[in-house]
């Protein structure tokens, strides 16, 4: 652990200026009709990164696994951060755990990107220091960090929803940040993190630090489709890709009584996954398969990280039902044959995350369910053999990065 | 006019075997869960085609415009249809009107064909035959057709909805007919057409034959989809791709009440647009300008038969808000960002033409409102001029082939 870091003291960091939005506005406002648009809202890029600025004396030295160019190895690299401002806190991390999105990302799939950057969104750790305004946490609390980092200053209205659509988010990694020492945010496959208060959440004594990781991103990415469906007990709840995320949306739909159909492709998964609580298990060995389903469901999710065809799997869905993507593809592109489409009369839809208050929500809903992720713990220096794991489908579910061996 | 078709004593054909299927059935043992295997049910290929059975003295003969390959080029063809069945009426041709459809089918853009091949899927006439089963039409009766022509043997049930989605169902041309004598079906673009009646419609006598063809696909796609949103007045109506179903769309809104906000690239057709009663209209050179109208709208339909950027559009719907595509584009494929798509948190569906219910309504709907698509009436001897219009986005807004003229 790295105690030497907590050199919070001054906390002088420029505050972030008020600019008041609602959740609406922030919808409407938003940068995301094109995807070219989008991209530069949502995704950092190398050709949109904030200038460095550095500020010596007062930034946080840090340690992490960075990646240095599109190979996406990484290796040990030592950077400042941002000193922690009236309205941060600083983390020391104790585990973090890998998204797919880590890879992605690192491998410049959905952007150019700046390097060094140190990936890792499912954070958590011991609070280290807080700024002069921050009430909602106090110096060594537990508290876990995913996607985001950072936002508008009127985030802790709660009227405030959906901040992970909000332009004005700031993404845990690689995303420009005129106040980081490297220009960009840097993610948590490190000793410690600075971030906003509003965007960490409280982990509860009941949870351990290396099981609670994984509920930050694959949890709440998950969990709050489900919310949203309004899934009742006896629903028919589909599931396609049974990895992090996957396994999961798995646990999350059996404790809120559904029967689950998981559709894997790798089949020895399949004894996991009923342990995990599913109805039933479907191995697809190609799209056929699903033809078997057609029409049953009353929802499905798909965490493919891939792209697939989404019809084929929406076809699965009961006609006027829903369907769900979560997983982001390469160029967060995914085709869809309209015809095929049309004949399922399904919904198609995608979510991103979910907001702050859901991710509280999700954290505390496994606590209280005593629903815990599958996960594997592993040293730092294990992590681009973890991640390799990760592209192979050899993950079993969740790899948590033990942050005391950075 | 083609009086001496009127070969349609000899009804000797085989009877369509009996094979129920409720409109649940239908969608759940439906071929189209995957692309392939859907275009297989619902596409006309080359692959799947019925082989050519002729049965001499009973055909009958007729007339019309073929393509004979690829290059969609239509010529003059003489060839027969089969024999009027039990359940069947012969229709002699008064207008056909060009679809986009049309030319994509004609040109492989959707699958591989069997040449040559008739297209024309909008066709209305005079019934100068019927089988000794039909009592829904008599000999005299103005009767439409579109997409649809053959079918399973209870499509005559009330509750038996949705044809369009069935596998029985036949399409009007290139579609495998082991009756027809060209091992196809063949449209309509043609002096005269053998259907089963359940799908011809009847055209009210205060419609003229010309003004009612469009209806009979352009329409009811638009139609269909409008009905399921359950528009209101004073919606925000979003229509994008003002050609031959656009405007169409457009006007069927208007007449619902809504407030249109129609999205063209062809900036002279803005008049003829506000003439047609849109609210607004938007003259996109790019996908930029739809941001200005990001989640304003309460539905929206694209008729665009084109790949594009579906998100990109998407977004111009509130926040759980649906946005419905008609348009078919090659390959039937159109690629989402899904990131985009989570940010718009919009529902995203595909509709197909209509059921033969509403094709019928919306027949009724437009000659008791008083709507009427935009025509041109051309000899036959220019279709192939006019697809080039259509193509070139030129076509205001729909051709109608005098059948006379073939």
């Amino acid at each position: 652990m790295c105690k030497n870091h907590h050199q919070h003291d001054a906390v002088t960091a420029a505050k972030i200026s008020p600019e008041g939005a609602s959740r609406r506005k922030f919808i409407q406002s938003s940068s995301a009709v094109g995807a070219g648009i989008m991209l530069s809202g949502l995704v950092p890029s190398l050709s949109s990164a904030a200038p460095v600025s550095s500020k010596p004396g007062q930034n946080i030295k840090s340690k992490g696994y960075a990646a240095f160019d599109e190979s996406g190895v990484l290796k040990p690299w030592e950077f400042e951060r941002r000193p922690v401002g009236d309205d941060d806190i600083l983390i020391d991390i104790k585990f973090a755990s890998i998204c797919h999105s880590d890879i992605h990302q690192m491998k410049g799939h959905w952007a150019p990107q700046q390097y060094p950057q140190v990936p890792g969104h499912e954070i958590v750790g011991v609070v280290a220091a807080v700024g002069k305004n921050v009430t909602k946490f106090k110096v060594g609390d537990r508290a876990g960090v995913g996607c985001m980092v950072d936002g508008c200053s009127d985030c802790d209205t709660s009227e405030n929803r959906g901040e992970q659509y909000s332009p004005k988010t700031k993404f845990t990694y690689g995303h420009p940040d005129e106040r980081a020492p490297t220009g960009i945010t840097q993610g948590g496959y490190a000793t410690n993190i600075v971030v906003r208060d509003h965007f960490a959440v409280h982990i509860p004594e009941a949870i351990s630090f290396e099981e609670a990781a994984p509920l930050l991103c694959a949890g709440v990415t998950t969990y709050s489709p489900i919310l949203k469906f309004d899934l009742k007990p006896g629903d028919k709840v589909g599931v396609a890709g049974i990895g992090g995320l996957g396994h999961l949306a798995v646990k999350l739909a059996v404790a809120k009584g559904a029967d689950v159909y998981a559709f894997t492709t790798t089949p020895d998964k399949v004894n996991d996954i009923k342990g995990f609580g599913a109805k039933e298990v479907i191995v697809l060995e190609d799209n056929d398969k699903l033809n078997e389903y057609r029409g049953q469901l009353d929802y499905m999710i798909n965490t493919l990280p891939v792209a697939y065809d989404v019809a084929a799997y929406a076809a699965v869905v009961k006609p006027f039902g829903t369907y769900t993507q979560v997983g982001m593809p390469n160029g967060f592109t995914v085709s869809v044959n309209a015809l095929a489409l049309s004949a399922s009369q399904v919904n198609f839809n995608a979510s991103l995350i979910g907001d702050m208050q859901e991710t509280q929500e999700i954290v505390d809903y496994c606590v209280e369910h005593n629903i815990r992720p599958e996960i594997q713990v592993i040293p730092a220096s294990d992590v681009n053999k973890a991640w390799e794991s990760v592209v192979n489908k050899t993950a079993r579910y969740r790899y948590v990065i033990d942050s005391s061996t950075i």
